[in-house]
């Protein structure tokens, strides 16, 4: 993982190179794109349909330089070489990248991506922060989709190091080469992933814990928040520090991983079997609800943010990620 | 979560006290147990059948020592008020607290906890460190235990916050009382288990995540190597910061749980749907031990962990857990 250190080096180089990225759609996920993609020196253009996108961003940007600042970054002229373009073919024009965060719709995004190939210079990077349309989807109705992938954040991305690079099927190698370098450029974490597969990674871990979570808040066997301070005080904790192989590899003591397989094995097959399958019913939804009402709920969501926000930063920097 | 300067002041009281627990079995658990109570102030006793413990045991707690001074205890005699008894009886007569850490074994916990309550003195609370035996069960034999639970630690226990306290069905609701406050005042993050299920939660969750991630893996999706920089770089920091409630309760933007409940609570059961459900037959068994021989299996165990327990101290430091 690139050091900040390591960051500015390539923030320099970009700078040099005065590169230009177009952010289509600047909600919460594209002004954290933009406010990362400014840091790190880029030019960028916000095309986005809403009246008052000027304001709009220009007022996020300010809520996420401190952040940005307590990362390292020189935020004093944070929005001196950023502008606004409503038309779609101007605002690309130009662009050495384009990041798309449009809605996740597939017949949206299809007729999108036919525009940005319509209006983009040769040789522009196309990424698409989706999390659920496939790159070979939504760019079906392309001529050329060779230089058209998705990158997606783990929100928010100015904050959380992980890209998934996920490429379509008519990605080329050279384009997924260049994005890698790219995110890496931003001082990202970037991971190729090489299936198609529905929810990617991350999400999918992150399903699958949350499922036997309200297993066991349903179950009775925990509450909500005592949940939480459970997988903070443990396995959160081991998994900032080393994912779950290395994990393992470790309780596997000196003989490593085939150690751990061999004796532990058995023990994590038979938790296997009796892991809960709950649904989202109505019944198991009253539960979380009320639950969620009598802890969390009481809480203003700014006072609960600037909590965790606070904590995750401390760790960012404590990993100096 | 108790800071270390809350600590100290519970220390202090324990010291003033002159308590004393007895560390039964003390391999690895039992070690770290032992350096986590010396370096709070109690007197430990340890009892554990190996004829070279002694050696053993100092040995163990001098690794330990960098780890407990770079947390804020002071080290300096962290070995005063440590003895050793392989008699049972002598061992316990005088203590507090006890510590069990025996085999995983029922016949031979159900063995111990009948003379541990001939030996022990009125009052004494008896903890076991099972991860996978319910106090119902090895307490079964006993006349009274109602001073007898799980208290269950995420290895190891001088690092790690967790304690999972799990009541068999005879302890009193004074003994689990008791039992919270005395890992509080360790400085440990206890919490109550309320129903005697297999793995408990902590491991649970645990093998939850690891069996999509064995999916993903033997799917060919991502790399072991690349499956842990994901959770590193993403879901791992998260969850150190808040657990997954809390995460998805901000998740929810403005409208908290119940507006992430209705418009993600779909995306979340459509991957539920296609979550893998791997074995561990030997073909994935081969697949995962050639991954591993590949990318940590060239890396020495002591290298590997010296990494992991660097950046596991520098996130507990940040937090100040």
């Amino acid at each position: 993982m690139s050091t900040i250190s390591e960051t500015s080096k390539k923030r320099a180089a970009f700078i040099s190179e005065q590169k230009t990225i177009a952010v289509i759609g600047a909600g919460a996920i594209g002004l954290s794109w933009t406010a990362l993609f400014l840091a790190n020196g880029l030019n960028v253009i916000i095309n986005d349909p809403r009246p008052d996108i000027q304001e709009v961003a220009l007022h996020g940007l300010d809520l996420i330089k401190p952040t940005l600042s307590s990362l390292g970054y020189d935020v004093a002229d944070l929005t001196a070489r950023l502008s606004f373009e409503s038309e779609l073919g101007k605002a690309i024009e130009n662009a050495d990248f384009i990041q798309e965060n449009g809605p996740e719709n597939v017949a949206f995004k299809q007729d999108l991506y036919t525009r940005l190939e319509q209006f983009a210079k040769p040789g522009a990077l196309m990424f698409s922060s989706s999390s659920s349309i496939p790159a070979t989807v939504f760019a079906e109705k392309m001529k050329n989709a060779e230089r058209v992938l998705i990158g997606h954040p783990f929100n928010p991305p100015h904050l959380i190091p992980l890209v998934e690079v996920v490429p379509g099927k008519h990605t080329s190698k050279e384009a997924i080469a260049e994005a890698i370098e790219f995110y890496k450029a931003l001082g990202k974490h970037p991971v190729l992933i090489q299936k198609e597969i529905t929810g990617f990674v991350a999400n999918r871990l992150q399903c699958a814990l949350l499922r036997e979570s309200i297993h066991l808040v349903k179950s009775g066997v925990v509450t909500m928040e005592d949940l939480d301070g459970i997988v903070s005080s443990s396995i959160g904790l081991r998994w900032a520090a080393a994912g779950p192989f290395k994990t393992f590899t470790l309780g596997g003591g000196k003989g490593g991983f085939p150690h751990f397989i061999e004796g532990l094995g058995p023990m994590v097959g038979h938790i296997w079997e009796v892991l809960g399958t709950p649904t989202l019913d109505e019944p198991t939804k009253e539960i979380l609800l009320e639950q969620a009402a009598e802890s969390y709920g009481k809480i203003a969501i700014e006072d609960l943010e600037a909590e965790r926000d606070g904590q995750q930063l401390a760790i960012l920097k404590a990993l100096n990620k």
